[in-house]
């Protein structure tokens, strides 16, 4: 099940190692509106520096990934491979290649092979139509364990259209305005300022509130394309069926943005914590990400130990409004902490972590505000992931 | 080798749990002036909270210290009992309570064994002598595998004053404006006000640029006791012998914060972070803290990698102005990037990373402002660690 009109293609370009396919194509038969949000690191990949440009006018046809390589830090001549293999599928597809847009996720720093890269585009294109979505989610992984796929019927009028979204993660994940690398196809005809605001505003609960240890990428991208090959009326904010188009969208974000959790390196567990009762949504994003990011808190969870102290220190550096003598602490539906102390149920607080999805709820009790973070914990495999990546 | 007038006791009150000296007293044979700096963090432990009341007098004769309970989150009880161990020790010693500072460490949020504790206090007031600043620099210790002891003569005029600092770590390590627990005493004869302006502008380059995990404790402390047994003409800012106090005392809090970061939970590496060419002191230090904080960057050195992308992108992310083409990057001696691109140099890079001390040198090429962090690898160690140090 994928929207109508998008076809797909992947190649082996033996970009970090050989074995495995590392380049992958999306194309739509006719030309899309497209929306995109693009990392806030100030240390912008080569593709992402090239996409953000592109994606002003708001058109777009093809998606090229390719993992094993991030083209960041790569200077003039990175920002040359990107605009060269954009130019080559243009090229080969005859478009405009300002219709081309660039992905890269893999090691930061290492020139693009484009020795390797540039002989396999013209099999890339030739093979479309002969790969599924699912192909491509494989082929954008780098540390992941499996390819991240969610698909979504929506009923638009009389007809059903369909959302399809992928993403990869797995390490560097903190991101702000966008993460790591996301693509999000539908056959429904959205007007492109309205898919722009759904995008963002589907972003913000989504993948602007997932980290696995606090790092953001240079490479974070989420692109979506609407095709329109639905033959709906144009979807824009005044319609009726923009209510439907909206919430299947933010669903499918939802979706792809816990998988990348639920996949973080070396994770055994999912945690979500929500903060209640903030002063005002900074503080509690804030408050929540502090929890989140705390690799104290990360490994008691992982040691199913039910260390509520590490989550009140880290409420307290957060740098938020609070007062210690009114926070509410609960593990699941176990409270554990009552007006900042504890209530002695750490015993049925531990039985709770034992699960694999584990839910943390902090009441500050100072005003209205809430916020809610994905994260996983901190394990050994997380660190020999990361010790082993090698460069 | 001990500042004059200075005399320890430790005995085992069984506070986490049996087997090991975990309460320790530390008098002055005449009142002391007192300075000190605490956490910033919001949530502050009970000791905490006392101790920055009666600093304010800035005159004190003891320091009572135990491990294995930090006495934080514990509410109004929490108070009473750092109050009530004070004032045993004050009875004990005929002396005002107001001259007796409390320190606890160990885990956040259960109550302190008042039962064990008082039983000890004669004893411990009894011992007084019996024991030596290292059997205190144990007694101290969590999941710190060596205790920290500096020792320094300084020439005051004709005399030879002492200066002794002992501390203790090993996670929950990123102060600001204290860390953990540290205790400082001189037979140095010092104004209150100079020794408190003096402590504080150590502790800025010091304690306040190391990083263990990130997380901030809500029991950081820092105390320094000059009692004057020297009987050296009492030290102002503007006397002669300032210079060479304050000098010995840098290098006191320096050492001693280096021992904090070299036995942080699981570390095998201590790496400098020196960033260079930052538009101010604030973007400076936030850089360092930023590659500090890095898991990733953290991993990566363990695992001998010279990932310099690592530390662009967590550049990127830091907040700080910067310019991606105009950073330059070192491993030791080996630059490793030149101008936001690789120089190729991978492999000598690598050889430097196999070493126990790693410099990392930044320049961002943009000013003249400077800073260094300290701070050690991430391993599997530090999450079993603590996964395994249970509450």
């Amino acid at each position: 099940m994928t929207p109508k009109g998008f076809l797909f293609s992947t190649v082996e370009a033996a970009i970090k190692v050989p074995g495995r396919k590392d380049l992958a194509l999306i194309y739509s038969k006719v030309e899309a509106n497209i929306a995109g949000t693009f990392t806030t690191n100030k240390v912008k990949a080569a593709p992402v520096r090239l996409d953000m440009k592109k994606i002003r006018a708001g058109r777009g046809q093809a998606i090229i990934v390719n993992s094993g390589n991030a083209n960041a830090c790569t200077g003039l001549k990175g920002l040359q491979d990107a605009d060269e293999i954009a130019k080559l599928i243009a090229l080969g597809l005859q478009m405009n290649p300002s219709l081309v847009y660039v992905c890269s996720t893999g090691v930061i720093g290492t020139p693009m092979p484009m020795e390797r890269i540039r002989p396999r585009v013209s099999e890339l294109i030739h093979n479309l139509g002969k790969s599924t979505l699912q192909d491509v989610a494989a082929a954008i992984m780098t540390t992941d364990t499996f390819p991240k796929i969610v698909n979504k019927k929506v009923k638009i009028g009389n007809k059903t259209g369909i959302i399809s979204g992928i993403c990869k993660g797995a390490g560097m994940i903190c991101p702000h305005m966008a993460t790591m690398l996301c693509f999000i196809m539908t056959d429904i005809a959205v007007e492109q300022e309205t898919l722009d605001k759904t995008l963002k505003d589907a972003i913000k609960t989504s993948f602007n509130r997932i980290t696995v240890d606090g790092d953001r990428s240079t490479n974070d991208t989420v692109l979506i394309m609407a095709n329109g090959t639905l033959g709906n009326p144009l979807i824009t904010e005044r319609m009726k069926s923009y209510t439907a188009f909206k919430k299947a969208l933010h669903e499918v974000t939802l979706k792809l943005s816990r998988f990348i959790v639920e996949n973080g390196e070396g994770a055994t567990k999912c945690i979500e914590i929500e903060v209640k009762g903030a002063k005002n949504e900074r503080d509690a994003a804030r408050a929540a990400f502090a929890v989140a990011n705390s690799n104290l808190v990360k490994t008691a969870i992982y040691g199913n130990d039910a260390n509520w102290g590490r989550i009140m220190a880290a409420l307290g550096y957060s740098g938020i409004q609070m007062k210690e003598e009114k926070a509410d602490i609960y593990f699941g539906k176990v409270k554990v902490v009552n007006k900042g102390i504890t209530t002695g149920k750490d015993k049925e607080a531990t039985e709770v972590l034992k699960g694999k999805d584990i839910g943390i709820f902090i009441n500050l009790n100072l005003g209205s505000f809430s916020a809610k973070v994905l994260t996983c914990d901190l394990t050994e495999e997380y660190v020999r992931v990361n010790a082993r990546y090698k460069t």
